[in-house]
């Protein structure tokens, strides 16, 4: 861990022994305006984190404690930036609950920190409502456990959601004989594609047609180390955002 | 209809007023080598085939009547070149068992008249065994109403069969949580994914990784003209070839 | 051409016979609001629009004669809805002298009528200040006489403005050894290659990269009839624009 | 190193703390029927392979110093596997001269290890005849140097040579007036394009083209480690081909 400059922001992570969890570590630690003053994981006390004066802390956890880890954080003055899975209205319902008693503090849920793949959604969002029909495909690695991924069904919510604001109808789609699962699957009315391969890593295609012409926003993510910047954008913007902040578009100037 | 010279092929086709009997009709007509006797349709009489002196007839019917018409061509000896789907080692057998008493006679079945979608099936079958796993994705035009495409059923099961040769185990999937479809279809342990997208005609890919490296086989088929010069070849090859052909792979000297 | 109804625009069409003036002359004639009115071409007098009561005219004809064109619409109080390629600078700024003593006419000049191809530029414009470095690469049917296409040089401008903007400097390269033309033409800055096939009709992909991560944004119009959504946008809209509007992309509401 | 056991290959590493070099020495030492009895790099005296009983040298070294390594393999029985780029048909010439004295002696010379792309071309290549035209498209990080890459410019010559036993005359194109550089470069009549880009690793794409379809081969490796296993087959099967073997093909059984 780096030397404590007066004006470095103090930043702890959770879930630090875990795959995110390690890139997190070194790439903060490699941030000359941040220090890593706690790397707690499964077993390790939170009381950590207020031990070492942490300003924020970063979750990479799992969707059974962050709930727990965030509520810490909240009653000891730390500003969390979560990268934890799981989470829905319900849950983003109780953590707003929870910030109306703590006017200055502040929450940032992401569930992409890949400043690519969270453009690639805003831009295919956007333009969904220009053509007749769109579909999902995304390609993993061959060790994934999830299909669709995650960003995968949030993409064909967001179509759907786009779509159905500008007034457009079902996707068409003449389909009389489908062997199961052919089709693949139904995230709001947008078909999702799983591909699982070794040699993939994370790749993301959204498709969009019209009679005579398709365009394709395709995303590529090469490596863990993609998902950094995102990160350390959140860290350094979380606090100047009180409430409670989802997904990393508003820190892009994107929404 | 062209003029008749005494060294023109007689070809005559069978579905004439369907999508691609129409093209078919249309090549034949503008081939110079080839002279078309005979159109028939729903409602036409076969012995309009014999009438016109056909060698050779071209099939773009329905899986319910080909059997019956490859029959008529077998006894008023005209070789036939069949694009009609629905045919299986049944309808192989009961054709062979045709043919034993026709020593001289000749039969083309194939499922697929497009050169690149034959090469790069062939293609993808010599690859399958470099790589630890393969799936295939298909993309088609909003009007199909079948999926997965034969097509692609075929690469998958000749993909099956080049792993099986090789000795390859399953291909690894890690999935255990899975939205129904998302990991596509299953055929004979390869999965397929089919999309469906007005602007798109007839495309397919397959895709093979290892760790490290993927490897990709894209076919664009952009409009039903691509396939007439498969057509063609098997027109010109049919006769030189007795006995039951399947598929227009040992006419592109591909096996 | 249809029946005149009162309420129909009266559009007339300019390069008539040329490949895009036939396909705006079909695309007029469908169109229930719209009556095709005049069809010129070469060797036939301007005049024939105004005898006709053209309220708008559509012109797809040449760079040597389309200003002509317009300085006769703009004397006969006709809109002009202008597809033709040769503009610059220049020639925007002899049209905007001509309008500052005809405060009601208007004129639309795009480059692209194509919805999709603008969009994608639209896109990659938003997207290029995200990123380390772009290129692009364009691919069209092997009868295209200019390379790179218009669109792709238009799109390597953008995406160079929009670096610019975002005070990003040169991409990075540190090619030292290149056989002549490998690293394609340089447009502002930004590399630009162009394939040339058949088979291929009209494709554009623009690739960014970041280290981790590659996003790439493809557009393929698949034949001509995917440009008339949006020249009838512009028929539809040009009247309601006085003065002069570059692009399509103000009616798509994206700028 | 792994400890010696009486079946293991005695292999040394030339160039061993080069990019190259590094992976294959862990490689090597992974490898259970594998023994790194020797890592020598610029400086090391090339007497340390002899004095360590290598059988088997893979050299990743530099054009000016490959052919004197090459040499001093022969003179010790060792039997090389080469990576070392700069190698053409003098060069060939100069080391069949010298296995003429050697019966007995193998080299192995593979301008590309990866499985892949080997694979790649060769597929590239049976495919080049049924088609009207081809080009190559390859992408690859900013740091490289050379444009186009050697696999690029080889699998466009054996492209060039398919065309030319094939009888196909020169590609169509109808450019006539081009930006420099716009339509890449040109390689036996085949275009290269070549771009270059922070997230790309190395990936190839050939894409070839007929009226009415397209066929494109791309191959996709993700990192360095793709290469290995191709390494440690030629070191595998070198010792079993005396004289000169070029490329990975023959091991694949691909040629």
């Amino acid at each position: 861990m780096g030397n404590a400059k007066s004006n470095q922001i103090r930043v702890a992570v959770l879930g630090a022994r875990g795959r995110m969890g390690v890139e997190v570590c070194k790439a903060v630690d490699a941030a000359e305006d941040l220090q890593l003053v706690a790397s707690v994981d499964v077993g390790d006390p939170l009381s950590a984190l207020a031990d070492a004066g942490a300003q924020i802390a970063v979750d990479f956890t799992r969707p059974d404690v962050v709930m727990d880890n965030v509520r810490f954080c909240l009653d000891h003055d730390i500003a969390a930036v979560v990268g934890t899975s799981g989470f829905d209205e319900d849950r983003f319902g109780t953590i707003r609950g929870w910030l109306q008693d703590k006017p200055g503090a502040s929450v940032l849920v992401a569930p992409n920190f890949g400043v690519g793949a969270v453009l690639s959604m805003h831009l295919a969002r956007q333009a969904a409502r220009f053509f007749d029909s769109c579909e999902v495909i995304e390609l993993h690695h061959a060790g994934k456990v999830d299909a669709p991924s995650g960003t995968a069904a949030r993409t064909a919510s967001l179509l759907a959601a786009a779509r159905a604001e500008a007034g457009a109808g079902p996707v068409p789609d003449a389909t009389t004989q489908e062997r199961p699962g052919a089709r693949g699957t139904d995230v709001d009315g947008i078909r999702v594609h799983s591909v699982r391969m070794p040699g993939l890593v994370a790749h993301q295609e959204v498709i969009l047609g019209t009679e005579g012409e398709v365009l394709t926003i395709r995303h590529d993510s090469m490596n863990r180390a993609s998902f950094m910047p995102g990160v350390l954008l959140a860290v350094r913007a979380v606090r100047d955002r009180p409430g409670l902040t989802i997904g990393l578009e508003p820190l892009l100037g994107l929404s």
